[in-house]
């Protein structure tokens, strides 16, 4: 077991209606003001956005409106939201959605605390010191976001799509969680959430060199398990209260940091590679994900084949696979059997892979992982195709 | 899922050598003089008392001890705490050891920050609204107290041993876990442990209504899992780092509430029959639960018969157990090969049935657990004679 520093002091309201005691939270931190931050406009027909403009309204904080967040969430609508929080002397960032969404409540809370440009936070050029307090009403489960100090943001005139981890200063104060807003997601977006909550649990569990992870192997599988069973029963009924509650939740500890305390020397080689492809061609993070990390196991698998054999019995239910690739063979139908694309050409995307290899060098060197070479960056997204 | 509210805010700093932070922990809150809460001396001797002193010297921060906390803290001694508070103006209760010591020090954090007398909040007559900081150095992984908010006190003049939950209040702002500081535990220490952390998995697994919990079935097995295997690494090397690493951060995880957000409609019946047999005989916590947990199963279990089989299954390993006696049968098992007493004979004692019973129907009572009769209760202690 590493050591390590554990901090979650995100409060998490869960169940019917919550909604319902946002008011009341925001009163007791003494917020006049919100910028509510959303994204295209889900929330206004599934009717979440009147039920959070009640709650603002009936205890009389104010509201200045920041919608339009983006999928993969930019660096110009961050800098906007910034500039609206300036110039309306904003107490609270109140995001409205799924993980985008928080993630861009945060960068703007981060960006609108400090002089300093935003950007560099993201570049890792300066260490953030300080943030407005932020807010999550999560309608789409998958990133963690509303429990955790994470954001992701994109740089679209560099392509960049960089991830700032702040523990404490990011976490959202309070995350209010109904399942049931979640019921009218398309099966598309539930299936990329959950090949997105999937690949939380697996970047730790697959790249880790250590033989036997004693606590972490035996809960990141359970949660895994509680994903993958919970997306079973939604595909058959996605208004199945007990399986939203689950996969909602499963997502949230998944990528709370209890899952991961404590494992040795991992790295996060396909979120590395698939930033660049989400970032180029934006598309949504979990299809970039289904689309990588078959293509990662089978290039670069070999190195962690111990832990990947152990995912196919202990995750995927394999009696005895033979080699890596019977795994990955597994895990494309697994992807295919929920709907989401595992490769390019399934994706209706056609990246330039020589762009995609600079990107995800330059984040591997960032993440200290020199042993992804161009090559093996470039054998690994030609495999993705 | 039933709706739940998390918040968990303390700061855990985990590995070898995390008490050097204590002093910077106690800068960062701006603290001048700490109540150092501490057992029997078991620190002395380890050497982990040494290193909080240094840590308190070389940060300027004034001492008041108050050791002498028994396994089972009695109301008195918070109470002499209390006083020690208010007489010496201080700002922050630092316990050092097990579940017993960070309990006592909550309470007395209660107790100092009011006028009320402090029992009149374990009595559930009074609703805690303030509390001074705590921080912990636990050496004694077993209760979760190091990351819950939650406090078990004894009235020594009535018997009574009564919980107070309070997340986030009564949460330790820090807790600093050195799991090398458990290598000197002896084996009967960490085999109540062992139980204990088990029966915190166990209650609500085994009581809810609920015929699949899609997301903590798989967790709570996961953490008991890492639990038993840890345990039976100990076994054989009580200096197994990761073992001890393992078992420390399970024992956190179990009793945090991440394991048991969402459960619907569980109860803590083995809690209610143990605490009058501790607080009457004064046995450690753990081996009442060893006594107590298969006498229940075998008398009050048939109405849990679908979990407690799933138990068998899931946690025990039995391939397909035919009854509710037959777990408790490799349950008891269990327990005897960890070397934790299974019946009152094996803990040598021989309490008073009717006084225990008269406790425990209190406890149900207050608990709001109505179908645990005299009757019933009086024949589950006489089945754990």
């Amino acid at each position: 077991m590493n050591d390590f520093v554990y901090e979650n002091p995100t409060k998490i309201l869960f169940g019917r209606g919550v909604i319902d005691q946002l008011g009341g939270e925001l009163k007791r931190l003494g917020v006049r003001k919100v910028l509510l931050v959303y994204g295209g406009g889900s929330i206004k027909a599934n009717g979440v956005y009147d039920s959070v403009i009640a709650q603002l309204s009936a205890c009389g904080v104010a509201v200045v409106e920041h919608g339009g967040v983006r999928g993969n969430p930019v660096l110009s609508h961050v800098q906007e939201g910034i500039a609206k929080v300036r110039a309306e002397q904003i107490d609270l960032i109140c995001g409205v959605g799924g993980g985008s969404v928080v993630d861009e409540s945060k960068a703007i809370a981060l960006g609108a605390a400090s002089d300093i440009d935003v950007w560099e936070f993201f570049a890792k050029r300066e260490t953030p010191q300080q943030a407005l307090p932020v807010m999550a009403v999560l309608t789409l489960p998958a990133t963690g976001s509303e429990m955790n100090g994470i954001a992701v943001v994109t740089n679209e005139e560099t392509d960049e799509k960089n991830a700032i981890v702040c523990p404490a200063l990011l976490n959202p104060k309070v995350s209010f969680m109904d399942p049931e807003t979640t019921f009218s997601l398309s099966l598309q977006q539930t299936s990329f959430a959950c090949t997105d909550i999937l690949s939380h649990l697996m970047e730790g569990y697959l790249t880790t060199p250590a033989e036997r992870l004693l606590v972490q192997d035996p809960v990141i599988e359970g949660v895994a398990r509680s994903v993958m069973d919970s997306m079973a029963v939604i595909m058959k009924n996605p208004s199945d209260y007990d399986a939203r509650a689950a996969f909602m939740w499963s997502a949230t500890l998944g990528w709370s940091g209890i899952c991961q305390a404590g494992i040795p020397a991992w790295g996060m080689p396909c979120h590395a590679l698939e930033m660049p492809l989400s970032a180029v061609c934006d598309i949504a993070h979990g299809a970039g994900l289904s689309i990588i990390i078959p293509a990662w196991m089978r290039v670069a698998g070999a190195r962690h084949e111990h832990r990947i054999l152990q995912f196919g019995r202990r995750i995927l239910g394999l009696d005895n696979p033979s080699s890596v690739d019977a795994v990955a063979d597994v895990l494309t139908a697994y992807y295919r059997s929920i709907g989401s694309p595992v490769s390019c050409a399934e994706a209706g995307i056609d990246p330039d892979l020589d762009r995609l290899t600079n990107l995800a060098f330059d984040s591997f060197k960032q993440r200290g992982m020199h042993d992804y070479t161009k090559e093996l960056i470039t054998d690994i997204y030609k495999q993705s195709i």
